[in-house]
């Protein structure tokens, strides 16, 4: 179940009052002595609060623990902010009966709200005395902000260790709430550094595909912990897991975008190196006309070639392949004149593969080793309707 | 009447056949023997084939002239959209009487659909016949794709010179058709270097300032010819009618964005160059959750702040100010704690200002030298139905 599946965890939810829904809204995980942390934080410069308090602490070396409020971002505060979070997280950890540096804090919610710290003190204890090897379900609940589902994995990994994890978010940023934030978990046994490696090099990149409106929330933070619990573990053979956990919360992230009726895959190839790649597929997955076309179904090479070409990288016009599915679109850049036949059967391919759940775009740039894959949703009615009815 | 409001312009727009609509899509301008001319092109990398052609023309500073299509983009087309657009241009400067060089050439319509050889060379006969010094308003008319209405200007200059312009546009990349495209004339008696120099520093910063949906076209063109038919003028004299005329020809373009319903003009200041101030102020405008906010009318200072941060640019959160309208919603990085009471007369001020048909935020980033406005528009319903139900 979630961040407790793997052995040396524990974890509650509980509600402090800090929503207007009444829903669960505080939570935390805590590892055993001995577990080690790693995190990837926000790259946006109005960085939450808690996010420079995290990052701090992350630096110590001791955390094995944190504290999450879903209902307030504590961004754009200032130092009152700073003090708030801090306080939060103290009084988080006495209550946990744990060393403040042990203690990292996530925030998520209305950007600009102060904390309602009286209404977070006046829950701690329970929240402490709730802690338990089964809490992650309830943790998972309990850091949703407009996510309609709570998103957890547990995925098994070599020598009977495995890999849980928990996040939430549904826009990058969502109507005036804010972040995704996710928590992955693993009994192996591995130092600090290792983690943080695994941390940059397999979760890093597969969360940063993810984009739903392109745009970067204030408090954005992925942790990890390692109880070493269980066995050791090499890096390379706990990273299939850690993949695999982490695709498939990104995967329920992405089911759960704003608004979304389709999840689009943009696969780049053949760039001259994975920057280019990524560049490109983040700019095709990012393009309002590439996701208006997925929400309309229309099989639309033109747009998908106008947003590889304004992406800023510097890619050769006459040597672009797209495919929508499996049917080629453009070749060295064309786009067939018989595409634009009323009967054309190529066109009839195209629209059928437009009207998959999961629509996949192929990009090939050239004969280099680049490729990278970006993983977006369209924009419907349902996401203006979210975000431009949602008045704070 | 548009861009033949100059002395010593001619133009006219026909019908070719190249719309499903039945409406004008063929256009010529042509300037008098001694007319200069200078250009602003896409630098989307997925150039059209008439913007590589006029871009090569240009260089030799022969030409007076240009002919437009709407309809096709003649984008994505390859070699034979190489040949086609050459086709197109020496048809068209025969049937004027033009030499090649002196005709430059812009395209607008579906992206990768071949030119319709046949029909525009079948209409040029009644196209060039047609040219006349009143004919700015059917130029104007025949450029356009889907934009409701025809954009033209005039501006009075000093010593009895004018400049006029004409400009269609809708999304920067509309529904698989494309483009911006706008041309400005004087009679003004200016040197072909002066032209080019006003182009890039009058004409291309405020253009540069439109965004409609963040997505540059493959098809952008902006032309720019003086006559000479009139008094010689120097630069600096001249500059302020063909600012005055590129900023009307941009509020009209913006006014006429898809599913348009308010007007966000986002200013930054303090910033520490200019280069610094329109990335951000791009990044405002193009914000998926600053657009829908417009939309809804929501005074979110939060999103505001998100975008600044996300924008790329190296800003201090600390010091950003944030005004809608004139209401001060954050100060040093921070928004008021009493922005959030349910009563707070200060969201009441910005709630009414976000009503305005034309919204204005303002955003200081510090005490530097750089400003930049630039000039955007909400993101509404009918933006996703225009995008997104229209079909191929």
């Amino acid at each position: 179940v979630s961040v407790t599946a793997p052995a040396g965890f524990r974890a509650a939810g509980v509600t402090a009052g800090l929503k207007a829904s009444g829903r669960a809204d505080l939570a935390m995980l805590v590892g055993d002595p001995g577990t080690v942390a790693a995190g990837l934080f926000t790259t946006n410069r109005v960085a939450a609060a808690p996010v420079r308090l995290s990052r701090a602490r992350l630096a110590t070396g001791a955390a094995r623990a944190v504290v999450v409020n879903s209902g307030q971002a504590n961004a754009a505060t200032g130092p009152r902010g700073d003090e708030d979070a801090l306080a939060c997280a103290d009084a988080a950890a006495a209550a946990a009966g744990l060393t403040p540096p042990e203690l990292l804090a996530c925030s998520t919610g209305v950007i600009g709200e102060p904390l309602h710290l009286d209404r977070i003190s006046a829950a701690l204890p329970s929240l402490a005395s709730a802690l338990s090897p089964t809490g992650g379900a309830a943790f998972a609940e309990a850091i949703m902000t407009t996510d309609t589902v709570a998103k957890s994995t547990v995925v098994a990994g070599p020598d009977g260790v495995c890999v849980g994890g928990a996040a939430k978010g549904v826009g990058m940023i969502s109507p005036n709430l804010a972040t995704m934030l996710a928590f992955l978990t693993t009994d192996a046994r591995v130092d600090a550094a290792t983690l943080d490696r695994l941390a940059r090099e397999v979760v890093g990149p597969r969360v940063d595909a993810l984009t739903v409106d392109g745009c970067t929330s204030t408090n954005d933070t992925v942790l990890l912990f390692a109880s070493g619990a269980g066995a050791p573990v090499a890096a390379d053979d706990l990273a299939p897991a850690l993949a695999a956990a982490t695709d498939d919360l990104v995967a329920q992230l992405i089911a759960d975008g704003e608004g979304a009726t389709h999840v689009v895959l943009v696969d780049v190839e053949g760039a001259p190196d994975i920057g280019t790649a990524r560049r490109v597929a983040k700019a095709v997955a990012d393009s309002p006309l590439v996701k208006t076309a997925a929400f309309g179904e229309d099989p639309n090479p033109g747009r998908i070639l106008q947003a590889v070409g304004s992406s800023g990288a510097d890619v050769d016009a006459d040597a672009i392949d797209v495919w929508i599915g499996d049917v080629a679109v453009a070749t060295a850049g064309v786009i067939p004149p018989a595409y634009f036949d009323a009967a054309s059967p190529l066109h009839a391919a195209a629209a059928t593969a437009m009207k998959e759940h999961e629509i996949v775009l192929r990009v090939r740039l050239g004969d280099g080793p680049g490729r990278s894959r970006a993983v977006g949703c369209d924009l419907s009615y349902d996401y203006v309707r979210i975000n431009g009815e949602y008045t704070t």
